[in-house]
């Protein structure tokens, strides 16, 4: 008689890494003062007050209560798919847009649509971890095409054509990104879609940090307004970050048709439909609330700038990236892991953050900080507690 | 230059049968009053207004905005966890529950976390489709074991036990059952758990409609008292049928602490956490509205009697089986597609519901009706929709 196994491509998993992170704060005593938590990729300001009253008022009718579509309320995703043909200036329909739980759901999703056990994906490294595990659950192998940190991040196309086995499937980039903060300009995404499209693969675009691009940046590409777009382009989005609202878990899919079917097939496995009230409350608040939005990105790159100085005068500390909402610094420490850098930056010195190997195998000089969570003010104190920190 | 393919294992899915079904409704022409609509399991009656009441006022504060913990809200794991125990006199813990979006999602979590491509899990025919095509889509084969119709489609525990070739990692039943209705007995469902954990393999028991068992049925099983019970034993249930709330998308996983671990896994990367207002409200509404609920019980019944009724006086049609909110219907078209004949008693008689075939390869001379979806009242209808029902 023996025990039931668990699904070794799952067991094999490390456990997530949020709560382990959480978990230093205990540790932390206060000396600083209060912990300068730059971990987990959260707005440190609140909702809008409208964002809210919609919330409550949706979630207290009856017309939300039960099943809804699997693509998604339909008025979200004709208010999604308004803005997104604002944005790239492009035909993108409601027929283009499926609505997911979250970012995260959005991309297991798409991964799922194009890539099965024993395929693989091409990601950067640095990644967003949650797309590695995810692929690696799904018994999808992962290739990995490094970043050079000389040139801020940015992913080499050459890097990639190189790492474009006969097995992968797809490229899997974010753009603003995680976790460098990179900026990936129109035409670098142009010569990656292009590689994608002349190998017959696909090109899956997380652009959950859109929003916070510099003021005035123009157009973040021009991808979904070229020809058969529909064949290569599947992009990913969340309103988590955009309107504070990440426990309601929103997020949205733009793609062409045929994978919007079949992503609907997927989402009717794993979910049925998207929560549905809060659909109903963000399809009023995506137009009502865009001057808001506006004066966040405003915001956000205030906190950029003031990241920018603070890390200045932190002797050995360097900035190897930043961009909307994150941070990719690199820590004096040579030669010592990176998670005990963070761990030790956590418990003695009150400031949490990410370590680099968290996100690839080459990150163990640099943590993540997810500057957008802490006001100018408070990044200002960062200055103090990085001068002073020593591992001892 | 190619294009890029999809996933296979996804591509290969049919559509999702809900929305095909409901597409019949627009071919009626009403000749026989209002569409009776006994397809998907919803509730035909609204949520309690305390229940509207509560999901309005956690949605609108900020309270719920933020990130959650991955496993679900501690309030309602500790409030589901004091039910469970309730329900099954057993010691589970909060420690013991994850909470999903839905049980859909709470299906493809405890799936995921034991079985991944090329293993197998077996499943009873007729089975619930969205598992079957849940497995499907992840490359997971399936095992049918045949259920008996004039044993009132119980599993046979011999048949399961001829079916677990090894590559099964699990077994998949839901009681009471969808789509037939039966109500799985305390003792047989005992012995299946003993074939599990003879043969190193996972039970995993949907209990979706545990709350619509007949009025003093007793406990629906002893697995969650039995020692050891975590080592065998995943728990399905879903917040929508009994709270009258699908909309807002809420399950639980009952199950041993090491499976909780691997399911958090995959609950990260699947959607960093379930919508948390949503739990807010309902870790409130779990004991508060519990006469409600027994009082939907009774209600529950009532139409199943009504249901009884009916279908003795509709000549050629007989129930299969009949139980907790659903009941398998047999027509009376011999060697016609069981799509066809749902197809035809839509569009001319007025009445929506399931076709036998999409619970598996032998269903065609059987209907699902999700009698809980209608009052008695508008049950009582049907004896004269089906009496006068041809196929031509």
């Amino acid at each position: 008689m023996s025990l039931p196994r668990f699904n070794p491509f799952v067991e094999t998993l490390a456990a997530p890494p949020i709560p382990s992170v959480f978990a230093w704060t205990a540790a932390y005593d206060g000396r600083n003062g209060p912990m300068i938590d730059l971990s987990q990729a959260v707005p440190g300001y609140p909702p809008h007050p409208e964002m809210l009253r919609l919330l409550g008022e949706c979630a207290a009718s009856r017309a939300w209560t039960g099943y809804g579509p699997i693509e998604g309320e339909d008025a979200l995703r004709r208010a999604y798919a308004d803005h997104v043909r604002g944005v790239y200036d492009a035909g993108i329909a409601a027929a283009n847009i499926h609505i997911t739980a979250g970012c995260n759901q959005a991309f297991i999703c798409a991964a799922m649509a194009v890539a099965g056990a024993d395929d693989a994906v091409l990601m950067t490294d640095p990644y967003y971890f949650n797309q590695e595990t995810t692929l690696a659950m799904l018994g999808v192998r992962t290739r990995l095409a490094a970043c050079d940190p000389d040139n801020g991040f940015l992913p080499d196309v050459e890097a990639l054509a190189a790492a474009v086995t006969p097995d992968v499937r797809a490229i899997a980039l974010v753009s603003p990104n995680n976790p460098t903060g990179a900026v990936y300009p129109p035409r670098l995404l142009g010569e990656i879609y292009d590689l994608c499209a002349s190998r017959g693969i696909w090109l899956i675009l997380d652009e959950t940090y859109r929003d916070f691009l510099p003021e005035g940046a123009g157009r973040p590409h021009d991808l979904f307004g070229r020809p058969g777009w529909e064949n290569t382009l599947i992009g990913l989005y969340s309103f988590s970050k955009s309107f504070c609202i990440p426990g309601h878990r929103l997020g949205a899919i733009t793609a062409g048709t045929a994978a919007v079917e079949q992503i609907a097939k997927i989402m009717d496995n794993m979910q049925i439909c998207p929560p549905r009230a809060a659909q109903a409350a963000v399809a009023t608040a995506l137009p009502a609330l865009a001057g808001w939005r506006e004066e966040n990105r405003r915001e956000i790159a205030r906190r950029a700038i003031a990241l920018r100085e603070t890390m200045a005068a932190a002797a050995g500390w360097k900035i190897g990236a930043v961009g909307a909402y994150f941070a990719f610094i690199g820590h004096p420490f040579s030669g010592v892991a990176s998670a005990d850098v963070a761990e030790r930056l956590a418990k003695k010195a009150g400031v949490l953050c990410l370590p680099g190997s968290y996100f690839g195998p080459g990150q163990e000089g640099y943590l993540r900080f997810a500057f957008a969570n802490a006001d100018a003010d408070t990044i200002a104190l960062l200055r103090q507690r990085l001068s002073g920190f020593t591992l001892d």
